[in-house]
């Protein structure tokens, strides 16, 4: 079986392109491809297929076979896949996900996916008591759920033991089915540092919709531009918000490596 | 440029057919190919050259660079590789090592390498004191140092946490250079359940000399045959004492996935 290998700041899936291959059971093989010493190793496994109503749909499989609707990385290397594969042949199409279809522009070097909209899901600056601790975040919803957490230097953002302190902020009890968790250090107008910590993953080098969710909680905090950097441990994103509310979000998308995958 | 992934319980290598391709800085390759979010991923690089004093040469690059001397997993790998794709005619055959000649046989499904003799490198019930605990090891050098620690019951080594409690035993003062420590249960004269923490790697799925130091100790110790069954994380190994004194190990070598690596 045919597959690429495919990152966007380090978020890495496996790609199976569904126009010329075949996945009976693509839970099963999530598993099997995305174990990092035994299979292709990966963050999941993500399927560009044909769609009836976009030039192209992406599926994403997590590594646990789970499928997941959207992931922003993953829908930049579908796109960048698509367009230099030639299965479009313009730099500007539609892309099918399990959250609906969003519009992508593949650049030279990066690539823009529309993310959508970003809704407050709650107070804007809500107190909140995690592992004994009276703090404040900005919960969000980019499709997902977040929890933006405001953290005062850089240091003290780098410092964070997350795979220590993480699970108590994925499973408060605020939130019922978990939540992915961000903590924000505003550095200017234009420039937001993060780390994130997964629903489910643990903290990961980068996330699209965590990105947008603390680019919407520093502009509705009144503390950044509507075009900022995000800087996370596997790179830089670029987001701003449109006039329509949707958040525009632009990064790299890169092919690592093609291959023939043994094992069936 | 054309590679192919292996792995032997879990040790998972990025394999170069040098025969081929030519690799310039394998040091500055490895550590980019070996990356397992932006490059291919592996435990290191291992090239599959010719040699002046044997049918093949391997030579092993860590992960950070480095290069390795030795390692029984990916030497399994190399000898499958070499017979399955004609750089040899014979199953049995040597392969040159960093470490010397190893002597290699690729069965059906398994492949035997032979990993020379192991030392006993001090006294065989060695009284030391780890983290404040007096307890014994049996020192054994297979051409790299290893300290075997005895377990009492498989649940003891199971809930062994070796993240937190590795280190210590790794960067004990007996061993100036670190050491790599393997906790070892017998379950009976044929049978031995372990667990490794390498050094300079923390714990990983499989060990081959681990696995012979091991199987030495416990032989040693008047505990176990002259042939044994290893069971590791990654799966099982089976060592043999010939009566020459040298250790054979027998375990899988899979050919996972075989691919072209874009970025140079």
């Amino acid at each position: 079986m045919k597959f690429t290998k495919m990152q966007g700041l380090g978020n890495d899936y496996v790609y199976i392109d569904c126009f010329s291959e075949q996945v009976a059971k693509p839970e099963e093989l999530a598993i099997r491809i995305a174990d990092r010493h035994f299979g292709v190793g990966g963050d999941g496994l993500i399927l560009i297929c044909p769609s009836e109503i976009a030039p192209v749909r992406m599926r994403m499989f997590n590594a646990d076979g789970s499928e997941g609707k959207m992931c922003g990385n993953g829908a930049r290397c579908v796109a960048r896949y698509a367009y230099d594969h030639g299965l479009v042949t313009s730099r500007s199409f539609d892309i099918e996900t399990g959250a609906g279809i969003r519009h992508a522009e593949v650049g030279e070097s990066l690539v823009t996916i529309d993310m959508g909209e970003a809704v407050l899901d709650g107070e804007l600056e809500e107190a909140i008591t995690v592992d004994g601790k009276a703090t404040r975040m900005t919960p969000v919803n980019v499709g997902n759920p977040h929890a933006v957490y405001l953290v005062d230097s850089l240091e003290t953002l780098r410092g964070l033991d997350l795979d220590k302190i993480g699970p108590a902020y994925e499973h408060h009890p605020r939130f019922p089915e978990g939540v992915n968790s961000e903590f924000l250090y505003i550095e200017s107008p234009t420039e937001l540092h993060m780390r994130v910590y997964e629903r489910g993953s643990g903290e990961t080098l980068a996330c699209g919709t965590g990105a947008t969710a603390v680019a919407f909680a520093a502009m509705r905090l009144g503390r950044a531009n509507e075009k900022v950097t995000v800087h996370l441990l596997g790179g830089d994103l670029m987001l701003e918000q449109l006039s329509d509310g949707h958040f525009r979000m632009t990064g790299p998308a890169v092919e690592v490596f093609s291959g023939s995958y043994f094992s069936e």
